[in-house]
């Protein structure tokens, strides 16, 4: 579902490799914070379930190994997620995940900075590494007989990362620097920023995956070594293999690799739920921009807090109904039908680890107010809340979905991150298997209820870019600090 | 100055001790989580400074120890300041450092549970503890004979408390319930705690004092332990010591019992700027309750924080302007005047740690709209972006401060509590002596100044209580689950 993918991405930080190899540098390593003598006792793998060609296990250190087989290419995706990211953070370092994924380019005491990566590439792979709000992940993509090496560094950057002072201060300027470009002049971004801190308020989804300013500025290296020692145990981990591979391989590899990294304990996630909204906030940003926007987001449960489990599939629908594509409602009644919309879109990610939001956000179309949008939004929220949807409705949007699973299982690095994710946020892989029937369960009066229940004033979230005349400070006061 | 007191008074969390006693039992001390074998180095006191019968030294393991002497009664007054409270903390254990207040009462290696609040009582003295958002501070007043006796059981309790998990879980439901009565159903506490939310996004003064309930409900010992451990240390405290006492003899007792307490490295506190507000943030909180209330916040500078330093000064003048009296604008113009506000206030307290705000708050007259009162006070802000403040306005209110610092100066108490209060926020106990002058010094111009600078819509929270109609769920649905 082309949606569902948009809203994804929307929530990722992507380090971008070629970002963190500016900050390499020749430095030796000097010590390994973390390293770890193997472990003498015996190594075991305990098969946990295998279902539709995805067959789990569990090392006895904890690390749980998903293995996907597709034989359609020699090739294998190597992921492995670790429970932590934004979401695990609170203020005062916000952002330490994400600069911790940068480190973890930045070499162990037995590769050096940047080797990784060189490796890597020198193998014909690819790869990549995400921050979520939920989720740290890194991932190759390999000719099928190469996975032992990305098991290799994978397992080496587990438990011997070498975090230097220097290094730290240079990919924290990246950092700033990248959250100025993406963030700060941005002028949509800088409103959802806020949109999200004001509509979170105890939830840790308050914070930007990126952090914030100041906590960027004081992250020490205290900070990221105890972030490492926290939360980058094998016990805290999900290793996702799929393509040409035999599973049973898959796991003797892992057991060579990984299984002689040490278990931890790993700190407990307090629950931080959100508190009871109890009517309408409403915000203002000016800033340099050219057009105005208009966020506005209900809070609605995910499937991981869901009192009622038909409920987020039920309000995907209704996502769906609104900006499934080109017949949806937003841009048949508001792009097209009214012209007040020059564009207006519904995210909503049932998938994450705590409550989320419905988010609709869109610009006016030239000469029509964002008050008009914003009338126009409500009038087809409201429309939920009386009308049924029709069947006809529901049946394109249940047929684009299943296209876009068709897609979807085209790539077999797609279908890793979504067992990592779902693993990932404390939701069984199964899911991803059953997210079509249940949608095709969702009937026209579901929909009403949760439109009722949740799409309320009373937990409402509005935040609108108050466009200001683009000052002519050159950019370079902004970025001028910097190394590069 | 009444105003003053009143904002300080308001940012307290008082943890009753008849509260804390409920809690209590007669489970044997088992273990002491710090206790410290007597340091063998010789200890020393070193005399800092000495002005208007205030005197200051330093242990040599950092305890900060300020005397200010005043015969008048044969009395002492002793307190412990810790540089601790609700803004150390952050989500998920917001709550702790009270939480931690209430459990200084409940025994250490030494004494069991309330024996601290028994022995003073039995000697004739009182006691109480207080936490902030900056401070958690614990206080008692004897015969100044017994002033040992304080020093005694304080240092005991630097060192050896005991956390027991039974008296942690009973104190928390305390806390919990004592959260309900004082927040949750206060509709005036739970829309000034949203509305500070919503106004502070990334400083921790977004978290109230008492803790976010859910928190409190897992607040664990480990929290707890750690929270003691990072912050009970002589070097991250003041002693503060008023009365009919002798310098050198509090200081020779001071050594005797502080000393062999052991320095700690205590955490380095993030800044957490707060980020700037870029236009007006509005929210509305419905909740069961008799009538509107208002509140509206412009974030504003405090000493710690300005760049210029007469800029507080004329802050708190202009509060007081509006708000010193009987015959202040907001009484004289909008309660007796226009009979639009049944009541109105400003506060602004210019010692706090981190950036604060302006905060005006009212409820309209009968049959009077939220709007119209909000509009009311927008016209009161506005005048003194253009209109000069008159001479006999700012000598009113200096009068008034006047008398307010007479009447103080009567209070040991109170000149223990502003030199404490002023030390642990990283401010001057002498800046208390300054106070008076820097008040008398700011000029109408000066106050035209910060009202145009500060005093602007885009710097603005506004929160309006919307009250629904009182349910008749009994009190008992709330309060159920607990002991009393």
């Amino acid at each position: 579902m082309k949606r569902l993918l948009k809203t994804r991405t929307a929530a990722f930080v992507v380090a971008a490799v070629s970002a963190a190899t500016l900050a390499g540098c020749a430095t030796p390593p000097t010590a390994s914070p973390v390293a770890e003598t193997p472990a003498v006792e015996e190594i075991t793998a305990t098969p946990v379930s295998s279902a539709n060609g995805v067959h789990e296990y569990k090392l006895n250190n904890g690390l749980k190994i998903i293995v996907k087989e597709d034989h359609r290419a020699p090739v294998v995706v190597s992921q492995i997620w670790y429970k932590v990211g934004s979401s695990y953070e609170y203020g005062g370092i916000t952002g330490a995940s994400h600069v911790l994924e940068h480190m973890m380019f930045k070499g162990t005491t037995q590769y050096g900075p940047n080797e990784f990566s060189r490796i890597i590439a020198a193998n014909g792979g690819r790869e990549n590494a995400f921050t979520g709000q939920d989720y740290t992940a890194y991932f190759q993509q390999l000719e099928k007989s190469r996975l032992a090496i990305s098991f290799e560094l994978e397992a080496d950057r587990m438990q011997n990362l070498l975090l230097n002072p220097e290094e730290i201060k240079k990919e924290v300027l990246v950092v700033m620097e990248e959250r100025r470009m993406r963030t700060e002049d941005k002028p949509r971004s800088l409103t959802y920023e806020q949109f999200k801190a004001t509509a979170f308020v105890t939830s840790p989804y308050h914070n930007p995956i990126i952090g914030w300013m100041d906590d960027l500025d004081n992250l020490t290296i205290d900070d990221l070594q105890q972030w490492y020692q926290h939360w980058y145990a094998p016990n805290n981990a999900t290793l996702v293999v799929a393509g040409d591979v035999d599973p049973q391989q898959v796991v003797e590899l892992a057991k060579k690799h990984f299984g002689p990294v040490k278990s931890r304990p790993v700190p407990k996630v307090k629950p931080q739920r959100e508190i009871e909204q109890r009517g309408l906030r409403r915000i203002t940003v000016k800033t340099p921009a050219q057009l105005p926007f208009l966020i506005m987001g209900y809070k609605t449960p995910v499937i991981n807090t869901a009192e009622t489990d038909w409920e987020p599939y039920a309000i995907d629908m209704l996502a769906g109904v609104l900006d499934g594509g080109e017949s949806a409602r937003f841009t048949r009644n508001l792009v097209r039908g009214q012209q007040i919309a020059a564009s207006v879109g519904a995210g909503y990610d049932l998938h994450s680890r705590l409550g989320g939001m419905l988010v609709i956000s869109g610009t006016p179309s030239k000469d029509v107010g964002i008050e008009e949008l914003e009338k126009a939004i409500r009038v087809e929220i409201d429309r939920f809340k009386t009308e049924l949807v029709t069947q006809d409705e529901l049946d394109r949007i249940k047929a684009q979905v299943l296209a876009a699973k068709v897609y979807e299982k085209d790539s077999i690095f797609y279908q890793a991150m979504q067992i990592g994710t779902l693993e990932t946020v404390g939701l069984d892989w199964r899911l991803m298997d059953e997210y079509m029937d249940r949608l095709k369960a969702v009937t026209p009066e579901q929909i009403r209820a949760v439109a009722n229940k949740y799409l309320s004033e009373d937990q409402l979230t509005v935040a609108v870019l108050e466009p200001q005349a683009m000052t002519s400070t050159p950019p370079a006061a902004h970025g001028g600090q910097h190394a590069h």
